[in-house]
């Protein structure tokens, strides 16, 4: 298996999809399936599909394609999908709530453990089973719930200051959704969803 | 100026981000800033920052720098800031009223003019000064309010549908939450943001 710096972001995002795709089609009834009809069915490209599967070690059966649930453990399981990752949302505002809200339906891989913030109206209130805890608490939480991921849904303003508490507190991995470049060590790998830049973007092809 | 096709989506998110460094450093009072201070004060490249505005016939004067206003400005237009982009929200659950309230404090540059739902417990509802009217009337909608960029904050299944409706009303972006895969003319721009995706590329990285 090459080690993890080898590689691209690009062609996790990609093992990302497939996953994806593959885990429809066994919703489906699926059992088997070939690059070229992957492709088709979810627009993507079959030698790329091939390419990216071969890297690891997974090669399709001329004629018959990959079996979906053996390819399916095989991504889980090189995507770190094969256990439970717990997150905790920090900042409790209208868009954290949301997502809060929107993983709780989700099972198995992650799974929010704790909402955080400073506005003690909001502390010691739950959102559908997640408790959220005073931001103050952040060593206490991370350390008793075993969180890894730390989903910012802040101001801007509190971003960095809070992603320094995060990484003193041991959190391995943060997802930024506050519209600000944050900064922290290498060994925190770390995402942005920025709303507001990819609205620009498509602006950029909107002009008249 | 490079044409549309010229302009790749990275530089694109740079341009977005130096413009949103540019705002901060005016909120600050600044009035001019070197592609040195403008990357040591946000972790960009310095060299980086000069080829890309160079390429839009952006200079800084040695010793001097770039005057932040003008340069502001030109970002503006080259990006398609320079005017208002109105936007309707189709789905209306936590995560699509989150993303209305998020924006509904922006001011100018885009602006929520509606929400949709297939929910009739939803429809005629207000989310702040927001109307929520019945997704069968995406139509009407888009006409009468001059939408151009939809943000799909649906469940999967019908995302497809009614991108293809709203490809029909004359929709002209479109920035995907569903966490599935959209199909749309290519003469459509359109972004996904994917939460799920974005966790498993973090946990890729918390593999022990």
């Amino acid at each position: 298996m090459p080690s993890t710096s080898a590689v691209s972001p690009l062609s996790l995002n990609r093992l990302s999809l497939y996953l994806r795709s593959l885990r429809e089609l066994r919703r489906q009834g699926l059992k088997r399936i070939s690059s070229q009809e992957l492709a088709d069915r979810f627009h993507l490209s079959a030698a790329l599909i091939r390419k990216d599967l071969a890297q690891f070690g997974e090669f399709g059966i001329r004629g018959i394609g990959y079996e979906i649930d053996s390819l399916i453990s095989r991504l889980d399981s090189l995507l770190g999908l094969d256990r439970e990752h717990r997150i905790i949302v920090v900042g409790m505002g209208s868009l954290g709530v949301a997502l809060t809200r929107y993983l709780e339906g989700n099972r198995g891989t992650f799974r929010v453990v704790a909402g955080l913030d400073e506005d003690k109206g909001k502390v010691g209130k739950q959102i559908g089973r997640i408790p959220v805890h005073d931001v103050s608490e952040v060593d206490r939480v991370v350390r008793e719930t075993g969180a890894e991921i730390a989903m910012l849904t802040l101001p801007p303003e509190s971003a960095q200051a809070t992603c320094d508490d995060l990484a003193r507190a041991g959190i391995r991995a943060i997802l930024n959704f506050a519209p600000v470049q944050i900064q922290v060590a290498p060994s925190i790998p770390t995402k942005s969803v920025d709303v507001q830049v990819h609205l620009e973007e498509l602006a950029f092809f909107l002009r008249a």
